[in-house]
């Protein structure tokens, strides 16, 4: 049985892991007859939002403490990934990938990106694993890798940004998934297109499927 | 295009809305061809658990500023719900079900119903509306309407507790659906069952897929 390791950056869009994209991907991976290994950065979230109002909130939450919510409890720190032990390493979005797991939604081309998250692809990378990135989160992997073909839909900010990093941004619709044979990694829109949940579904599941393909 | 109203119950098995059962819910009934509303109370959550960890916190949430995370910040106060404007009401479970829609976690059968909550489903009931629960959330419906036929999985303590109010309970297995014709009740296990999420997937399609072939 393939297993996958998936990242989450919290719990919900507009401060942490995109909860749509992250539980499609959990069933993606499911379904495909594979296992699947929950982590998250044990650190503070850049920002709390209220998701009804849209604000910013003055309160304070932990990253690895709100994806547990979407894990059921079942997630370990990202400290403890070893990329030996999976098949695949894979990034839903959302805000949490571009605030908590990198700084690019609030530095742009200047990012950064969380430490343990950079040896986790770097480590995934070098030992020819496959990494999955879907919606903002490949903004990272561009950034971590300076290579690679890659796609976030079709803002061109973005993909103007993933350029300046060294990697190639290909434009996707809803629902596709650009692979990148040479480097192992597979990218899909998700919500940075205007999709319903079923296009993330349709998405998710792509993704997985190119992923396992690709493991053979 | 046939319409649900889903309500919420807050943000995480634990003290809100299962995330993984709410999600599956939007998924079946969007590939299904219908659309859907989120409401959820706005009322604050009974408690805070770290999902982590397992363990109450001291913090305060809101149930539908919390249920809002799985909206994307598409959702109403469930005082809007208005039964004309829907064909069916469709309930996810968890905790929240059990603590914030009605009082059963902590009451058992001395429980209580929010009663927006019992206002729709008596609406939804009266209006002869399609009305679907999954995983614990049938206990209230049965403490409401006093009679149908409904399941919880094979659990025999809340099976009991389901005919004290005057319901019958049927077991069911993962992704079976117990449907009661004679007053449009429709009810699936999910995590009431040693569950995986793909089974969570097959129980919310069968569900939905149950209830928009009794509308025609």
């Amino acid at each position: 049985m393939k297993k996958f390791a998936i990242v989450l950056s919290g719990c919900g869009v507009q401060d942490g892991a995109e909860i749509h994209e992250s539980i499609m991907a959990m069933l993606a991976v499911d379904m495909a007859g594979c296992s699947y290994q929950l982590f998250a950065p044990d650190v503070e979230q850049f920002r709390v939002v209220n998701h009804l109002t849209g604000e910013k909130v003055s309160e304070k939450r932990n990253v690895l403490v709100e994806s547990a919510r979407i894990a059921r409890g079942n997630i370990k720190p990202l400290g403890e990934y070893r990329a030996a032990d999976y098949d695949a390493l894979l990034f839903p979005g959302g805000f949490g990938a571009a605030l908590n797991l990198s700084t690019y939604g609030s530095d742009g081309q200047r990012m950064k990106v969380n430490p343990e998250v950079e040896r986790a692809v770097k480590k995934a990378y070098d030992q020819k694993k496959m990494i999955g990135a879907m919606c903002i989160a490949p903004v990272a992997i561009a950034k971590i890798l300076g290579k690679g073909v890659l796609t976030i839909g079709s803002d061109r900010g973005t993909a103007a940004d993933i350029e300046s990093f060294g990697a190639k941004h290909e434009n996707s619709g809803k629902g596709e998934v650009v692979v990148d044979a040479n480097n192992r990694l597979f990218t899909t829109p998700c919500y940075m297109l205007n999709s319903t949940i079923k296009d993330i579904f349709e998405g998710a599941t792509n993704l997985v499927a190119q992923m396992v393909n690709a493991m053979r």
